[in-house]
């Protein structure tokens, strides 16, 4: 097992179970002499954080980070910088009747077999949405030192439950009023649409998934390598980490199965300021691994929160039987808008990872 | 840059350019011992090969691999197994004007630039889809070894053009009917009409894309590790190293987003032999990154050919002014059917290093 | 900067620096289902430990480890394991001169340019020898699964201040009388001697250095490979992250430079159970990178405590000029006694990246 | 099997056994736009090369590189650089016997066990050293780039047989009267003392060995990190990748181990120039992993050829018998002298990478 984004400059490693002591991440390779603005890391982490309304669980951490190293007058020194987050609010009895009945769609099958039954099952152990808290964290601390290079991430809640929300704009990517506080759309009215459809889930005890959006500026022509170390290589790698993902494309991605060339093709310019651009941005930004200096556009599908309140079939791994299962606890209708920064994140860090 | 494939026991180095002395791979991690069938690698590799048929270009390299390394008394020694392909069939005149004025949607602009113009222009160079050969050669390998474990790779052109193929049955996929040696679809009728398309496309100087769906079988429950090093990171990785892929798919994808939690979860069972099955597969047999040990199962959209024979407006980089560029040479219409056995190769390579 | 061993199975990252909130490290890639006796971690990193005698440091620590995760039920449950040591003797005011006149022999210089300033001075930040504290964690931990495959990791003092204990027999290596918890030596009586030249020099303001010898039995005959995944390869590099290590030799090691190959050769014969063995271990286990099945043997120097009680010549890194300095705070007279138990460790670290 | 360097920015492939069908390298991540001056390349090679004079083996390979792609109008076109050596002098009979009685102080136990029988015996197969042959081509070339960055590389022979030639001053390192063509010392008159004894090891059937003392200039302070990823950590893990080293110290190395801190301690001072230097140089120019700016002085032991034209004692891994071996053929009575530039190769390599 090996929950590392190794990097070339920046490696992390992650850390903790749900319901472990705490749980955190160590940052490798960060540059010395960077004052992290820790108000912006905590204001960032919030998006994530859980039980700030009623689309999430009540399980009110507060995620406040510890930096244990790495940081000396108020900067960056150049080691190792070491974020925790203690458990404080796990409630372990809800789940000791887990280990033998694995939860449709989670992990906890896999995690048994391979583990022989040594897994941490309580609050989903390891594979837990938990662990994506020190991924914020990290990814904030990236993000502010992205900026500094000028370099944004947006994303946004591109559909949910069916409902669209309004696309970027793949040739001016802008950071169209998108309420990241709240609840990440561009347009609004859609937002309150997607919401109600949330509502309406958590009612029927079910769940909804969707897709986010994420848009990319400032990146310079030329980042990424050919074949194997390209940006898309690095990043399906690194959003794959995130759990819940089940797909990612780039640009106009599925839709190019159904263009032809001549419309698919991004044709080349310069720019009033002399800047090579490309007239549409069907490739997402990137061509051949490398990035063109165009937004860079991707989107992430999210499947709908597998924990749900209705009997599912499942197996009692201890004496072999089919059995069935209702879960019980705390759970999101919806873990999309959570995950909204948690994409933002892994794109920031992977991307300061070409930048330096 | 770094064409490298690093998994944690296979590690392959691609070389070469589309018109260089020669192109190849060294593929470290082999077990020692193995008797390779190279008539089997030629006819997995003849599957990729040009100049078969009327919907692939004309350069009719054969393609025929020698092997420098890494054999003796003909199995495997454990030493690194070097495979090179000599190119003979280089027109290199046809492409020395392109040195200033990238093809749309090629890679010619990010290399340019990352090189400060020394890059090999001549056929794409790194960045040219003759670089599949290689691949196709460690992939054949990797197959062959793979077998041996009961683990079976079969892809089919899923989509070509908005004409769709038969899917496979995601909870018992079988090689079914798929003639991999002509043109790889599940149903000869589609597979006709999609080849009309190739052709009406190449008719128009035109070009068209695709999806190309995978099934892996035979992958015990438990491969692969939570967060960063799961099938699906590894996977997705590994593919967009394959030249115009925009998007990877687990499962049921990006229909996830349109579905709740009660129908997209996949509800656990035994079969009838004590096994653990799931009821439906729309994860795809991979769950929080871990293996379910039901067929691994994803697509992949390939992006239009980006040659086609149309005049396209691009830039000139010796002279910074607007340009148009029409593109000469061999191309094809169409490398969605091409694409099918690099898909396999890739997804060969990638679970061997799993398998291990 | 990347503090991380980066091993195929095993990936630790280590973090902190002398004076930060703490120190720690993430152990990535633990077998599941390991019940980790606590008590002979405890045992074994007291032996690092400082404030135990006269010759070591009167920093009181009592490095108690904290668990913050990878432990489940008692056992380890296959997720990375973190664990922290608080730093709470912390007496931050006797560094602060040291920001701008770097101490001879030790990182500061290199620190203060990489970092352009930013580096944490206090103590040698992440360069202290109290990094190691979390290395012998590591080490405890992987000691105590390589137990379980039969291999044992023994080091001694060789020689200290020109004094030379007894060495080990390369042919059969046992763990004859070195009493690890106080001066670790074969020889008792060397041992004292050893111990009067440390005070002697303390008394004198000033520090004397050693030689290491480290031996590891049990590793079957095979392991490692050929050119840089070598057993060599590895050990050294590892071993070079313990501070004050410069040179590391194996078997005969630079006393091969005087012998002709009918002497240096390791004969082979089988032994009365048919086992290959050599009948000599000039190699010290290990031929081409590959363990031969006999022990293995090494010797590591460590240089005298670069923190002596004399004035010494540095430069002022504000103003450019030239000027003196007096090393205040508590500093030991030899570090060889406290390095023994970091040479176990790190042995410990690779050899069961190699075994698992 | 892994035969990699694994670098930061170039990461080097090697392939091929000493009887395969040729051997070689890819070199990946090399800068693009340099032209490499192949005359400079083949007289580096040359110095390594077999047949040169009365010391080394009779085989006659002319070792010409062919260069099968990374180059593009004569310079690095920033892909992979593959060049390979065709084998043409191989006489394979003479191995033959070899199969099943590992030759005492070679790797042939070893790769045996690990390949079940599987590995290639023909003169040493992957573990050769002929396989330092590719080291040397991607040395040289990474040395051409090293010199534009005022980085230079010296080795001599610092010991061989018990004779001790001039060792390099550690203040002021130059080039001094190396005659790296003919035979690699300071002082010519140690040298024909060197040359003597060798022939006299010939004459006896035996052999000899000695330490080689390399010296790099240029290197500016704060090259390196702490801990793991140190200038002596990558040092000293490639250069094991040499076959025959059996240790490595820095500066003064394992006399450390009788000196006294205050002997030992490097002090700083202010140059003429205002540059940072230290009035000793005990620790080789490196501290805490990371370079002062000093000369990185190291010295390697190389043991003694172990092929011998003396019967030696082994055993029959068929029938499990003990048995005696004369061994033939073709070997060097001291390979010293050609690993001089091995020596300088893998520094060039190691250091290239630190420096980019």
């Amino acid at each position: 097992m090996s929950s590392i984004i190794n990097g070339k400059n920046i490696k992390i490693s992650i850390f903790g179970q749900s319901h472990s002591e705490a749980i955190g991440c160590v940052i490798d390779g960060l540059p010395a002499g960077i004052a992290i603005d820790m108000d912006n890391v905590r204001e960032f982490m919030q998006r994530r954080a859980p039980g700030k309304n009623e689309f999430s669980t009540q399980r009110s951490e507060d995620d406040e980070v510890e930096i244990l190293s790495g940081i000396a007058d108020g900067v960056t020194c150049g080691a190792p910088l070491c974020g925790i987050i203690k458990n404080k609010n796990q409630h372990s009895k809800d789940y000791s009747s887990l280990k033998f009945t694995p939860r449709p769609s989670h992990a906890d099958l896999g995690n048994f077999v391979k583990t022989n039954g040594a897994n941490d099952i309580r609050g989903g152990g390891h594979s837990s949405g938990r662990l994506t808290a020190p991924l914020c964290f990290a990814g904030a601390i990236a993000m502010q030192i992205l900026n500094t290079y000028g370099v944004n991430v947006y994303a946004h809640i591109y559909s949910l439950a069916g409902i669209n929300d309004t696309a970027f704009d793949p040739l001016k990517l802008e950071y169209q009023g998108i309420d990241k506080a709240k609840f990440p759309v561009i347009d609004q009215q859609i937002g309150e649409q997607m919401q109600s459809a949330i509502l309406q889930a958590r009612d029927m005890g079910d769940s909804v998934g969707g897709i986010i959006e994420c848009g990319i500026t400032g990146v310079p022509c030329g980042v990424g390598d050919p074949i194997f170390d390209g940006v898309e290589n690095k990043l399906s790698a690194n959003i794959f980490g995130i759990p819940a993902v089940k797909g990612i494309e780039f640009g106009a991605g599925f839709d190019l199965a159904n263009m032809m060339g001549s419309t698919a093709n991004d044709e080349f310019s310069y720019d009033e300021n002399g800047t090579p651009i490309t007239l549409s941005n069907n490739n997402g930004g990137i061509l051949g691994g490398i990035t063109t200096g165009m937004p860079i556009i991707f989107r992430v599908v999210i499947k709908p929160t597998p924990s749900i309140y209705k009997e599912q079939q499942t197996i009692n791994l201890k004496d072999g039987t089919n059995t069935t299962l209702l879960i019980s606890g705390r759970h999101d209708p919806c873990i999309v808008q959570r995950a909204v920064p948690v994409v933002e994140a892994v794109s920031a860090i992977t991307m300061l990872d070409f930048i330096l």
